[in-house]
């Protein structure tokens, strides 16, 4: 599922696994890394996703030694899960007719 | 929603749309014409799309004086009607969580 503002993917699958990743990983250069995309991709589409929001998905903690990790904030975990609920009901509730679509595909 | 085989997007919402303008018009010139689109891409998306079904969705008719024009197959009007019948029954299960998921986004 996408979710589009005009012309800009807002919310897609791209954007969530890169929330799930920063969620199990607490920062946003091991989340990249786990995704095999660079960080400063990663941080693009955090941006971009934090600006499309009221709230930001990811609160970056500034300064300390290693730098202050990232985490999602109760905004990006509520995102993550509804997007997750969508997909699974949207499953579910077209089973008969996804089922009818996948015997059109070859092989 | 998208389809992807392997990683490429056998079935999306480009896709789709491609076919609904060429069952309207008849021709891929016209059709790629009404998306806005290149002669080559449009030409490109449907060659893609019939490789990945078993059956080609869309039958270009040879020659004549103007050319022969393109229509769907009965393959290709049972994808494009799957997949619209797909999208309205996933909207209409997942109303709450999408109506929820709207409101976290700005404006």
């Amino acid at each position: 599922m996408r979710v589009t503002v005009g012309d800009v993917i807002a919310v897609g699958p791209g954007k969530i696994a890169l929330l799930e990743a920063l969620d199990e990983t607490g920062s946003i250069t091991a989340a990249a890394k786990s995704l095999d995309m660079s960080y400063r991709r990663a941080w693009l589409l955090i941006d971009e996703l934090n600006r499309t929001l009221k709230e930001p998905a990811v609160a970056t903690a500034a300064g300390g030694a290693k730098g202050g990790g990232s985490a999602l904030t109760e905004t990006g975990r509520a995102l993550v899960g509804l997007y997750r609920q969508i997909e699974a009901t949207a499953l579910q509730a077209c089973k008969p007719e996804i089922r009818q679509l996948m015997k059109l595909l070859a092989s």
